[in-house]
């Protein structure tokens, strides 16, 4: 049951585009992301990406990241051969419109924020296997429809508790294939998550939910892998925030691993810690897939990371189950990317 | 874009079961499913399998019927490398919650009632690669999770239309490997849906939403296989009703392929068409994994069918979409089964 899989010929991660809204933009990796809604103003026109609803919203960064993301590789749709995309908004409405014009097989999926990376792995299990040429992950998140799902209607501006943390608007989108394309890091191994519940049932604190799983997939992987925390340039989880980022820290040091070297966390670096009133950073989606595709393949590109463990990390409530008072469990599926 | 995939060595469906509510015990198939909720009356107990909620009855069909399944194959769940999981509910609760207690590698799908065959299909790519010795195909719906999540309270008592269907209470599981079990057919190829929305609307017409994707991957894959419907013993679609059913008939007609001797669906299968009251069939991810799991692969087993067809067929609408007026957007994915 390890959910350890090790790829022969590692595929490569060979392009990637990022889409994001205003306070993405306002942040400090705001100049790396592809695209951003130029709209000025929180409600009467900025992330709205020219559509009438936030649902519509969601699924236009959906179709845009995924454009680019193709386009950057001077191919055209037919060169991919199977989407793998899902979202956090009911029945996956910004995967299930935004790239419903694209003539592709479509493998409709639900990690929560762990999409990212639980899209990556099947990209790259199915390419390496051969089925595909190339295959594209996508997902997306967006403040305004997820806020209103989950918590509480816009307009009522409900206060946010200390270790609640903030939805990213934005939209990734990745392609795995076989060819050497230049500054393409390789796919060197994955580590399947297991779903995982400790009995956390405060909805705005995810970090906390979510931090068992991605402790369990880590300690998986480094098992089954033989290899150990200093052995990577980066470990980076999804959306922990400070919360879920401490608490790993402090459970992976009980069970004897340090990662206090060189373990970070995609909703840490998404926002500014002061300036951006964000509580306990991003999270979402979107946030591990923009700043994966923006930031940290950048710095693999560039050299200043050859060895990076990314994990992505999903909390499986629904607002159903937090009325019901059940517990949330998390899961999180990592990648081992590597530069050649 | 073909999406079809032809296994050099086909793995097998090795196992299969099924778990369901009163309404499908009292259908025609009634008998041959594993499993089903024995309490009376529909309020007092019927379809709660125990829970004091229809979520948490929904997850502890897939519960139930996951571990039916592992235990046919007299096994363990350590014998299962991988899960692939879904359902209706928002944030896909019921394989969440339902198979959080097994230790295993979980992928979180979203195809809607296609969900059987793309968890079939996903499966069997991985298993045929090699990744995994045994993965697991996982789907459910209930419908009074179902109906209250998408149409209406169900104390509401709301007048259904002619063409609305009825949600299924079922849960299907099957384990995909390599060895030959006896009795189990081969997964010869499949072919993957892409998605098709052909301006429906009606959240009470869901076959005709879906009949344009089934028409479309079912063409795609006579034409890529070389194959014509006379080479299948039967070709049925997962639940498009008895209105889906007519629109395929036609569709397929007016391009030249004629369905009429082979065609049938399993929303069709599941109920009496006179004495249940349930108008245009059966509906939602448990209706295809129950009739294939429970009469499908009893029928093959004993030689009444040799060459199966099998598409699950799923509308990607939520009930924001159709708040908002957007038309459905429906998916078909297909696989060939055939008894060696």
């Amino acid at each position: 049951m390890s959910g350890w899989i090790r790829f022969s010929k590692p595929p490569r991660l060979i392009s990637a585009a990022s889409v994001v809204g205003k306070r993405e933009f306002e942040g400090p990796l705001g100049d790396l992301f592809d695209m951003h809604d130029g709209s000025t103003g929180f409600f009467d026109g900025a992330d709205r990406f020219g559509q009438p609803t936030w649902e519509q919203s969601e699924a236009e960064m959906q179709r845009l990241a995924f454009n680019l993301a193709v386009s950057k590789l001077g191919a055209s749709e037919d060169a991919i051969g199977a989407l793998f995309a899902g979202d956090l908004i009911n029945q996956c409405t910004g995967s299930a419109y935004g790239l419903l014009n694209y003539n592709i097989p479509f493998f409709g999926l639900y990690g929560a924020c762990s999409t990212a990376a639980e899209g990556l792995i099947l990209s790259a299990m199915t390419v390496a296997a051969g089925y595909f040429d190339r295959a594209a992950a996508v997902t997306s998140s967006h403040n305004c429809s997820a806020e209103r799902q989950f918590r509480f209607p816009l307009e009522y501006g409900g206060q946010r508790t200390p270790t609640s943390q903030w939805t990213v608007t934005g939209s990734g989108a990745f392609v795995i294939g076989t060819e050497p394309v230049p500054g393409s890091p390789e796919i060197v191994s994955c580590c399947i998550g297991i779903t995982r519940e400790k009995g956390i049932t405060d909805i705005n604190n995810m970090g906390a939910a979510m931090a068992p799983a991605a402790v369990d997939t880590l300690q998986r992987y480094f098992t089954e892998s033989g290899t150990a925390p200093s052995d990577y340039d980066l470990i980076v989880t999804g959306d922990l925030g400070y919360e879920g980022h401490g608490i790993v820290l402090d459970m992976m040091k009980a069970d004897g691993y340090d990662l206090s070297a060189n373990y970070n966390d995609c909703g840490l670096l998404i926002y500014h810690r002061s300036g951006q009133d964000m509580h306990a950073g991003g999270s979402g989606c979107g946030c591990s897939a923009v700043v994966l595709a923006a930031y940290l393949l950048k710095q693999m590109r560039e050299g200043k990371l050859r060895n990076l463990l990314f994990i992505g990390t999903g909390a499986l409530m629904s607002p159903m189950t937090v009325q019901q008072g059940l517990p949330i469990p998390g899961v999180a599926h990592l990648l081992h990317l590597r530069m050649p």
